[in-house]
């Protein structure tokens, strides 16, 4: 067997090398950039000393809004199969009944708690999207911290500072390496979301910055899922398992379990390693005074948001005219070629296959009103009013009209003709849903797993979180009786 | 803000519309190769159905050789700094005490039990070694298999089959991707060593084929480690989160927590997106004849193999002549130039340098006849018979000798001259350690942590345990009362 510089000095060894303890490997090309400084370091610096005080009010409204509308994924999801598998297979091994899970009796310790209600909060693909990088940013950071927080109390201000540092460190990092590094297979989710775990949980852990350096390095040594895994429970386990991996990595680095200073930008980190792209700047600049937390979106519909043009403008037309289904004659959409690219599915036979399909998704907005995960369940894509008036609905794909745009035409059996224009669909950075429409939305999902009285008060809470005396009050409020 | 394509359909509509639920996205270009087909499952279905009784006698030899070493490094790594440190963080969210540790009287659930051994397997750089993927084999799957084994009890044999098929699976893995994936700057020990300890632990589980799938897609949903963790606690983290890991996704698996079906080779499954090479012949030819478990190496001292042909020949002509540090006037060393390149460290002032000082290894190997991990203390490089004799060795870079050799030339007072030629250094594939250097080995590491006679007795054990009825005998006789 022929040795090689590897196998000779170890691995060890390469990594002294290559940090000058002795002999460097041969370097860099020449025409490589000089390597980026400090980059993990300053996003570290910069966790560990921002105050709740100077998160501009925008920002603080929107962590709010980020954390209700979790919360209620996270209750929406909580009876799911995907979480029953979890819970039965992870309840041999949990650690003290530290703290709970939404919508659920159970209790586990912390970072087996952050796990489930990260996975919970995922089930539906119905939570909140960074669209800059398609992170689903709340999942990996608030469950982390909540559980974190059932452990050791800390206010209502800290966590939501936490909360938008964790948001803010995973968006930033995601920018960082968006989109190569999505593009090759990585759900960015989980693996950027594990940086903003650690770093929540660090802040309110109190971390040094070196402490936060070596949990943000114990972080990036933690990437967590591949795109290959859609379509099964592994999507919604890498959410949940970032959460946990950050909490993990930040309880050791409390401990002064060291790691390198630079794993984010250094030649063999981790975007070197996970991404042909690195933009190191979408990380260190603007601390402070730019935040991607505070262009968070919620989607109102249940699929994905090539449709959601479409079904707005089905429930408005349905709302205003109040149109029952044996009204409408025909219905014509004009869309932009991804719709069908996409969602061109004519005979879905579940309720998964409903989220692919355009002319499902109008059909069951004007026959029910709304685009929810109860529109997009098995009893809805076989409803037979629904469809008989899918048959109905025909989308053309026409020039001019951008993905975000539909115009929606429906003609009714008595020779009317209805059409409505959608420039951004609710739910966009334009046209956001209003906290009343995460309230509807809140409810749907939270609607048989909790009484109502309950729901009201979780809500109540969520919405108060900023000014909560201890943070873990929303976490006990959420569980089932 | 404009909507691209990700941020329209979801993460999971990509998914579903790349699975041909819906109309796909475009294809891949026309140059590219047909994507390779069920090599997830072919492996899965190997490992489900190997027995112990078609395992080659050289195999289980070598599988017990590889348990007896890794059992010896973890008790020799069991109070370093990096593991109290683990240990003190982990221990507040521990579950049931279901697994011992090494060389420690603490007791933690099977996952923390898996982790925690994995690092102190690690902790020296002292561990097994695959030489055509620098793996160390036997942290991530020993570590998660043991531990699973005291809350599961299973024959020895059915132990030493599930560790030399969790070492197979992950040199297999390893090898499809080497040296791509290392070079960009993965710790392949962390990133494969999940795919070992998941199927181990899956096969001991007595997972199902499709079980076993998932557990494997679960498994490449976690990959960890990067190289520039290297000289950090990271480092040993790497194994040891591989571990709990490999034991998380085969313990969701066993509940039928579903994956995809071809997360190794899918076109956004693992190999595509770590690395640039993909050689999937090497995962399914050939399993169950030929066997990378065979392949495994045991470092005689606790430093890159770069220096062991110059400590073997010192130690070898030092024993033989019985020699003093007095007698010796000069060493002269003929050595390949990665020699001087990686380990020319002159004047090392750690234990840590001392394993890249060529002079300082042969110095201390000369005066204690060993390269164990005592001789790269602090105390031995500050040692002042060491540092004088440090200073007669001479290393010249020569050509025409080959990495793996060495030519050592001992002057001595009385004017002899005494030589001694390595062509492959002891612990190489060609020129293995013996059992009776192992049984030295492990004495050494657990010299002054565990009691003689425990030493004895574990050691006994692990030769043994083909042939244990309860494979967890050696775990429990491990620990520190």
């Amino acid at each position: 067997m022929t040795l090689d510089r590897r196998s000779l000095i170890g691995a060890a060894g390469l990594a002294l090398a290559a940090k000058g303890a002795v002999a460097a490997e041969p370097s860099a090309p020449a025409h490589a950039p000089a390597p980026p400084r400090d980059v993990t370091r300053t996003l570290a610096r910069y966790v560990v000393g921002a105050r709740f005080e100077d998160l501009p009010e925008a920002v603080r409204r929107e962590g709010t809004r980020t954390f209700l509308n979790w919360v209620g994924v996270a209750i929406g999801g909580s009876h799911h199969e995907t979480l029953d598998v979890a819970v039965s297979a992870l309840k041999p091994f949990s650690g003290p009944p530290q703290a709970g899970l939404f919508g659920r009796p159970e209790r586990f310790d912390i970072m087996n708690a952050a796990f489930l209600n990260g996975v919970s909060s995922h089930i539906f693909d119905y939570d909140d999207t960074h669209l800059k990088t398609v992170i689903h940013p709340a999942g990996p950071v608030a469950s982390a911290i909540l559980a974190l927080t059932e452990m050791r109390p800390v206010s209502g201000a800290d966590f939501l500072n936490a909360l938008v540092l964790g948001v803010e460190t995973e968006c930033r990092i995601g920018n960082a390496v968006y989109p190569d590094h999505y593009d090759v297979g990585w759900h960015i989710t989980g693996t950027a979301g594990v940086f903003g775990a650690a770093a929540a949980a660090g802040k309110l852990m109190g971390l040094s910055e070196q402490q936060m350096v070596w949990a943000l390095g114990l972080a990036a040594s933690q990437p967590v899922g591949l795109r290959e895994s859609f379509g099964s429970m592994n999507k919604s386990f890498n959410p949940g398992r970032a959460a946990a991996d950050g909490l993990f990595a930040a309880i050791l680095a409390e401990k002064n379990f060291t790691s390198s200073d630079g794993m984010i930008e250094a030649r063999r980190g981790w975007a070197n390693t996970v991404s042909t792209k690195q933009d190191y700047r979408e990380i260190t600049e603007g601390l402070g005074s730019r935040y991607e937390a505070a262009l968070n979106t919620y989607k109102p519909f249940a699929c994905g948001i090539v449709m959601h043009p479409a079904i707005d403008a089905a429930i408005q037309l349905r709302n205003e005219n109040r149109l029952t289904p044996d009204q409408i004659r025909g219905v014509a959409l004009k869309v932009h070629p991804l719709v069908l690219e996409l969602t061109g599915k004519t005979a879905p036979r579940t309720g998964l296959e409903g989220k692919f399909s355009i002319t499902h998704a109008v059909a069951v907005a004007l026959v029910e009103g709304a685009g929810g995960e109860k529109q997009f369940s098995d009893r809805a894509v076989r409803d037979p009013v629904v469809t008989d008036l899918r048959g109905k609905v025909a989308p053309v794909v026409t020039p001019g009209v951008r993905p975000e745009q539909v115009d929606l035409t429906i003609t009714l059996a008595d020779g009317r003709v209805l059409t409505r224009h959608i420039e951004h669909a609710i739910g966009s950075v334009e046209n956001p849903m209003s906290d009343a429409d995460l309230e509807r939305k809140f409810v749907d999902l939270a609607e048989g797993i909790l009484p109502e009285a309950q729901i009201r008060r979780v809500m109540a809470l969520a919405w108060d979180i900023g000014r909560l005396k201890d943070a873990g009050e929303v976490a006990r409020a959420g569980v089932q009786a």
